[in-house]
């Protein structure tokens, strides 16, 4: 873990954690084995109880563990990781355990048996919401969000305040190698 | 229409307009009404054909006139619909025209019959793919992407290309009136 130890967020508030859209580092265990997948297509699907909704291919170690264990954390990496974000997506855990051949560490949850992925910037540990027909026909899982995390160097009081370090922010990928940093923030006044 | 006439965005790239997370404006009509809310919860589910999600609310006009219609476009809002977006987010257009309320313009369609809103960044037409269990328990609506219209000054073959001017960024929303714009592009090399 980082000198920056996590602190707890309020379930209430963990929406926010993905309300912009980052691209998050999918992590699963079952059974001794681990692994850490990037995903894009992730986003929250409902305020209380919090629920996350990822896109996860037939294809990955990462779908096995997750139906296997019925668990499941969103890990938001920062741009530090933006490169073993990248080498996650594109590789796959049965050619060999990814958090070696990523270089990302991890260390344990509190509510679930996936690992969190150290130096990200927000954690959502999630047990799954068994839907046959969602994981079946379009690769969709829901899950749970039973504990948040974050960092309180970018996340305090329910809100994002990151720093002016740009490897702090958290990703957007689009496509290729091509990522958007998350920017300014603003606000904007009801009229 | 702007000066910056949307030119036609292949298809298969039409995901990009939404892979990293943007806010979107929900546009819909039917039977001679028509709406536009604001949408945090909206992302790609697939490829080939492209497929978008969006999360629209039971109480909402929107929710009515999809349903009613099996059409909806998702428009990309730029920093400088910012507070348009929210005051569509904010307001019900079952009490007034959201269009006359916000100000948002609109211009047809090519494909549906839902308008697309005028200044924003890119356009995504979408036909419902029915999914009763999902509408009715996670107010989950799937759409086929029919048609991808961007403005050629921030999106050209297929890749985001933002320019200096921080309003033609697109947004991030987050709760209360905090946006964050799409920051800075990076390319991450795989190793």
């Amino acid at each position: 873990m980082s000198d920056h130890a996590p602190i707890e967020v309020d379930l209430a508030k963990s929406y926010r954690l993905l309300n912009h859209g980052p691209t998050v580092l999918v992590s699963s265990a079952h059974g001794g084995r681990q692994n850490v997948m990037a995903a894009a297509w992730s986003m929250p699907l409902d305020f209380a109880p919090p629920k996350m909704l990822v896109i996860i291919d037939k294809s990955t170690l990462t779908r096995e563990l997750i139906e296997a264990s019925g668990e499941f954390v969103l890990n938001v990496p920062s741009r530090a990781l933006a490169q073993a974000t990248l080498a996650a997506g594109s590789s796959s855990g049965r050619d060999g355990d990814k958090f070696s051949t990523t270089g990302l560490k991890h260390f344990p949850a509190t509510k679930v048996g996936a690992p969190l992925v150290e130096g990200c910037l927000a954690w959502l540990e999630c047990k799954v919401i068994p839907e046959p027909h969602n994981q079946q026909t379009f690769d969709m899982f829901i899950g749970e969000v039973v504990a948040a995390h974050a960092d309180p160097r970018v996340f305090q009081d329910g809100h994002w305040q990151f720093d002016d370090e740009p490897l702090n922010r958290s990703i957007h990928y689009i496509a290729g190698g091509t990522f958007f940093a998350t920017g300014e923030a603003f606000e904007v006044q009801k009229k």
